[in-house]
């Protein structure tokens, strides 16, 4: 079953690389992008029976190894 | 508009960090985790004024900047 988990720094945290990515849109002439946060992105396969299963298991590991929960927080989807 | 912007090694590149994790996740005893792939994502914050005028800024922009069209593939998601 597959999984996908989106980590995003929590909103307070400030975020050099997406600010980064902007300042070059903006000089690159993107004037219509505002703002940029730059996130990590998760494509689990796994080994469970149902889709909650998948979902516990998703959960653990991201809070286990994928984020940062004191600066990141995780979104799990999955199919 | 929010935009979200997914970007992920095209399947027949070789992903070592998501190799690594998934090395790291079976030592730490999550047998059930059989691959990992690791991919960026992006949150964009456009000043387009339809969902298809922020969907079309956001792909040139991912093919522009964001996404290694070689090696990577992206989806785009509007809010």
């Amino acid at each position: 079953m597959k999984a996908r988990v989106f980590v995003t720094l929590r909103p307070s945290v400030f975020d050099p690389q997406g600010q980064t990515i902007a300042d070059a849109l903006h000089s690159m002439g993107y004037g219509g992008v505002q703002d940029v946060r730059q996130g990590k992105y998760f494509e689990l396969d796994l080994d469970a029976a149902t889709p909650d299963a998948a979902r516990a298991l998703a959960g653990e590991v991201a809070d286990k190894l994928l984020a940062n929960p004191v600066i990141e927080s995780y979104r799990v989807e999955v199919d």
